[in-house]
């Protein structure tokens, strides 16, 4: 997979893509970063990227012509296919699994990112493919959403994550929230491990997992559990872990 | 605010906390970063901070010991009130521009950012305040979701943000989206301003800029609608817009 940033702050990103699992995927060939300033393609003198808002007020607006400029250059410079061209803003839809999931069978991504501007509604209609929110919060710019965005799609490309990694049963892929983990001590200053898990039944340790999982999904997010469809036998514990907690 | 952040990986952060706004804000002393591999508070030979879990089954299990002991140490040295001590993870509370506002607040920050590993259900049950989770998505780890609340509760603090970055209108704070931005050229390619940006009659200006702010959180957000007290005047333009999309 290539991906291409664009942020007039590309110093921003060294840190999280060149280390642990992001670096580790470009350096196995599973992917490509390219950190791109867009001030590089502004047409005017001063390299400006931003101006005044038609209609007035305050604030800047990012100007069409570097980002188009700069979105057609990596595209024909990209041997694979139809990009696709993210916006991140908060005003795109709101980031899931699912969506990670689906950009990870792309080729290509484009990640554009301004920084406290608005984007002029040109780059918006006629230049993007998706907008991404990465939730309801504001944050002083557009990087730190590409990256998190970049952080869940590389995950998922194939042979990136190793047996360790992934091993742990992710929240959301399985539609309910994890189980409690516990590792030694069995006592922490007092605070012990449940006797089930020590137990070596492995039936046991099973199922309290499994209703533990159930139980936490309810308690904290019960809208999880409505778009779920439970594996047989979850239904029963879940009834009873409903009349536990009334 | 002191901002202490627990990871094995501190070399992610610097080059998002010493750019942009985070490290203005670090510069004109309204926040002080701390980043802390809590490595090296593992009290045994090898340094480990993991270990396999009670119970059986893959993947590895954050121990406790080196992030009480990490986090004990922090709080002595600060000279602040009792700290925030927030768990980075997916089974958390999903973060919102009003977590960002309450955190704000606070005086002293501690993050634990995992990485892959799950946590000793006793570090959630006895040493953390906070449990979030930035999104219904999987990450690496939890230090990009740490970047992200710091970088919404930093710009809130007194002082951080300029008068350029402040003036435009958060989504979120407003509780509906942005209306479109537009800036020059007024013909890019084709690709036109609309008419009454350029008109100059602010009223007008104003009306379109509510009415476009209005349309896009109703085709794009309607659940953010429903939570808002809409101001006098924007319930019959809602009504409006209804009857034109339907």
């Amino acid at each position: 997979m290539k991906v291409d940033v664009l942020s007039i702050f590309p110093e921003m990103f060294a840190g999280v893509l060149g280390h642990s699992i992001l670096n580790k995927a470009a350096e196995k060939g599973a992917v490509e970063y390219n950190i791109v300033n867009f001030r590089s393609y502004a047409d005017n003198r001063h390299q400006t990227v931003d101006d005044y808002p038609y209609g007035g007020g305050a604030g800047m607006v990012l100007k069409p012509q570097p980002i188009f400029d700069a979105v057609e250059d990596l595209v024909k410079k990209a041997e694979c296919r139809k990009p696709r061209v993210i916006l991140m803003c908060p005003q795109g839809e709101r980031y899931t699994q699912r969506k990670a999931e689906e950009l990870a069978g792309e080729d290509h991504l484009i990640f554009i990112c301004g920084h406290y501007e608005g984007y002029d509604e040109r780059i918006r209609e006629h230049l993007v493919t998706d907008e991404i929110s990465i939730g309801d919060y504001v944050l002083t710019g557009g990087e730190l959403g590409a990256m998190v965005v970049i952080d869940s799609v590389v995950r998922l490309l194939p042979g990136v994550l190793g047996s360790e990694e992934s091993h742990i049963q992710d929240s959301f892929s399985t539609g309910l929230l994890e189980h409690p983990h516990y590792t030694r001590p069995a006592d922490f200053r007092g605070l012990k491990v449940p006797e089930v898990l020590l137990s070596g039944n492995h039936r046991l340790i099973d199922e309290w997992r499994m209703k533990e999982s159930l139980r936490r999904t309810h308690t904290r997010r019960p809208d999880l559990l409505e778009a779920t469809d439970l594996p047989e036998g979850y239904g029963k514990w879940l009834a009873e872990i409903k009349k536990q907690s009334e």
